[in-house]
C-alpha cells in the first residue's frame, strides 16, 4: 500500500509538504504541487481522511454547526470562519441544521425542538472526533439547553451561552447608540423607533443603546414613539403608518427590510423620505443600496464575527489561555454607512 | 467496547433502529429517539462515522461541493438537496470553495484556477469515501475541466458539464420567452433588453428565449435596443440611462440587481415607473419585492433545482437506470411573479 512518505519519496519533498498540497494549503508553489496530485493520482494513493494524526491522536478537524444557512447573515459569517481556519491547517466540517425550515410548524424558540435536530449532528461530531466545534446561530439570544449537549470546546456565533463559554456576538447596543446620536447630530429630537420583535435580544439591546443616546443628549425617551415589528417588510409598513402621524422628523427601524416597509407607508402618506422624514435602517442588507433613496444604516460586522470566532476556537483548542478574551459574548461594534434617507432637520 | 448491537439490546430496539436516530432520521417516535440517545451517553458509545456499512462497503455519504455559498442562489439549492438526501439516508459532506473570495483577484471564469482549489477537496470527497457528489455552480456555464476531477457519480447544479453529464439548471430560455411575452401581452413592442455579460451563458439563453417571443409576436428584434450589463446595480443604471432615450416603453433587465439601477435612471431622467415605462426584472431576489414599484420579476426555480439534482444522484448512486433523466443539462422552469412595475401601454 502507497503511504504519505512514499508519495513524499516521489516527488522529493517533506511528507508534510504533501500533507499540506492534500488539505488545501496554499504554502507551497504550484509545480510541487502539481506533481503532488501527480503522483497521488498515479498511485491511487488514499489518504485516511479522519484518521489523520493518529500519533498525536488529533484529528485536525474542526466542526461547524450552522443554524440555518438561508439566514443572510450565515453564508458570511461561516465565509470568514472558514478562510481562518484553513489558514491555521484546519479541517472544517460544515453541518447545516435548517433550524428555519425544521421548525417552520413549531415555535422557532423552542429550544427544546431545536436540540432534537442537533443531538444527531453533535453524535456525528463525536464519531468524526472533532477537535473543537463552532455554533453559528441564525439570530442572536442566550442558548441554554445548546451548550449542554457540546462536550468540545466551543465558540459561540451571532448568539451567546451561559456566561462561562465564549462567544462572538454584534454589538447591538453601541450599533443602536452609534444610530441613533448620528440621527440627533443631523438635529432630529423627535425621533420614532420600529424595533423587532419584544422578546429579542437584538430588540432589547438597541433599545438600550437608543436610551443611552437619547439621554445622553438630553432627551427624553417617549415609550408613544416606539413600535414593534416582526422583522419583516409588512410589519414595518403596518407599524410606520402609524408613528409616522406621531410628530416625529426621524424614523429609525432595526432592519433595512422593516425601513423598505415604512418607506412605503411614508409615500402613501405623501412624505417624502430623506426630505419630509428622515428614515433609517439597520443592517446593511444588499437591499439597502437599492431603495429610493438610498438608504442610511449600519454594516453588521459580520466577516468580522466569523474570523474572530474562529481564532478563538483555535486559541481554545491550543489551550492558547493568554489570547483568550474573557468567558461570555465578545461584541463586535458594526460601521455606519451613510447614505441619503436621512438629512438634516431643516 | 460498546457497539451498537449493545446499544440496541440495552434499549430495546433494532440496531437499525440505533444506526436511524445517529443519523439524524425521524422515522421513529420520539420516546425511542430520546432512549437511545441517552444509552448512546450513558455507555459512551462512539460510532464509527466513516466506516459504516463496511459490510456493504458503502459509506452512506454524498459530497456537496459548493463553488460559493456567499452567491444568493446557493443556500436555497443546497436546503433541498439537503432535504431531499436526508430523506433518502444519505449523509451529507458540504464543502464550499469561496470560489469568489479565493479567485476575487483573478478572472472567475478561469477553470484552471478552480480546478487547483477543487483539487484538494475532491481528494479529501475521497478519502471520505462518497458515494456521489453533488456540484453546486455559482453561476451557469458549461464546465469543461472540472468534471474531468470528479470521478464518481456526479450530477451538476445550476450550472453544466458535458453533454454525456448529468445536470439540472434553470430553463433561461423558457423565462426570457415568459417575461418577454408578457410585456408583449401588455401591449409593448418598443422593448429594450438590460442583458448580462456578452459571453454568459444566461445571457445568451435569455437572448435567445427573447428573440422567440418577439418573432412568435412578429416583432423584429432591434439590436440597437440590446445592451450588455455586469449583473450589477451601477451597470443597470448606466446601461438603462442610455436605453431609456431610445424610444421604447417597456425595459427588461435580465436580473432584480440591474432593475434596480434601471429604476435610478429612468428617476432622473423624470419617467415614473409603472406608468411613463414598463420595467421588469429576474431572479425574484429579496430586493424585488422591496424597490418602489414592486418589481414584476421571474422567480428562479432554486428549490425544485436541488431537490431534482439531489434525486438524480441517489438515482445514479442506486443504478435506478429508469427514473434517470437524458443526459445534458435538465432545464428547470421558474415562474412570472407580476407586481407593480409593469403596466398595459397605453
Amino acid at each position: 500500500m502507497v503511504t504519505l512518505k512514499d508519495i513524499a519519496r516521489m516527488c522529493n519533498v517533506s511528507p508534510s509538504t504533501v500533507s499540506n498540497v492534500l488539505n488545501g494549503k496554499n504554502s507551497m508553489g504550484d509545480e510541487v504541487k502539481q506533481r503532488v496530485l501527480e503522483a497521488v493520482r498515479e498511485t491511487g494513493y488514499q489518504p485516511n481522511y479522519y484518521a489523520r494524526n493518529m500519533r498525536t491522536s488529533k484529528s485536525g478537524t474542526v466542526g461547524i454547526i450552522v443554524e440555518d444557512l438561508c439566514q443572510f447573515s450565515s453564508p458570511f459569517i461561516v465565509e470568514m470562519i472558514l478562510e481562518y481556519l484553513e489558514q491555521q491547517g484546519y479541517r472544517p466540517i460544515l453541518m447545516n441544521l435548517r433550524m428555519y425550515y425544521k421548525l417552520k410548524n413549531t415555535n422557532i424558540e423552542d429550544e427544546d425542538a431545536l436540540c432534537t435536530i442537533l443531538e444527531p449532528v453533535i453524535q456525528q461530531m463525536e464519531a468524526i472526533k472533532v477537535e473543537g466545534i463552532i455554533y453559528v446561530a441564525a439570530h442572536c439570544r442566550m442558548l441554554k439547553k445548546v451548550p449542554k449537549l457540546i462536550h468540545y470546546p466551543a465558540v459561540y456565533s451571532y448568539a451567546y451561552a451561559d456566561t462561562d463559554k465564549k462567544s462572538v456576538i454584534i454589538d447591538d447596543e453601541t450599533g443602536a447608540n452609534d444610530m441613533v446620536s448620528y440621527l440627533i447630530s443631523q438635529g432630529h429630537r423627535d425621533i420614532g423607533i420600529i424595533a423587532g420583535s419584544s422578546d429579542n435580544y437584538h430588540t432589547i439591546a438597541r433599545i438600550k443603546g437608543c436610551q443611552r443616546a437619547m439621554f445622553n443628549a438630553g432627551i427624553l425617551f417617549d415609550p408613544d414613539r416606539l413600535f414593534y415589528g416582526a422583522w419583516d417588510r409588512e410589519s414595518g409598513y403596518e407599524q410606520a403608518k402609524k408613528i409616522l402621524k406621531k410628530g416625529i422628523s426621524a424614523l429609525w427601524c432595526m432592519n433595512d427590510r422593516m425601513a423598505s416597509g415604512a418607506y412605503q407607508a411614508a409615500r402613501e402618506l405623501g412624505l417624502e423620505v430623506g426630505k419630509d422624514i428622515s428614515i433609517a435602517g439597520f443592517d446593511d442588507h444588499e437591499l439597502a443600496a437599492t431603495l429610493y433613496p438610498l438608504l442610511t444604516t449600519y454594516e453588521l460586522s459580520l466577516y468580522a464575527i466569523g474570523y474572530r470566532t474562529a481564532q478563538i476556537l483555535v486559541d481554545l483548542i491550543n489551550g492558547n489561555e493568554k489570547a483568550l478574551p474573557p468567558d461570555g459574548p465578545l461584541k463586535l461594534k458594526g460601521q455606519m454607512v451613510i447614505r441619503d434617507s436621512v438629512t438634516k432637520k431643516s
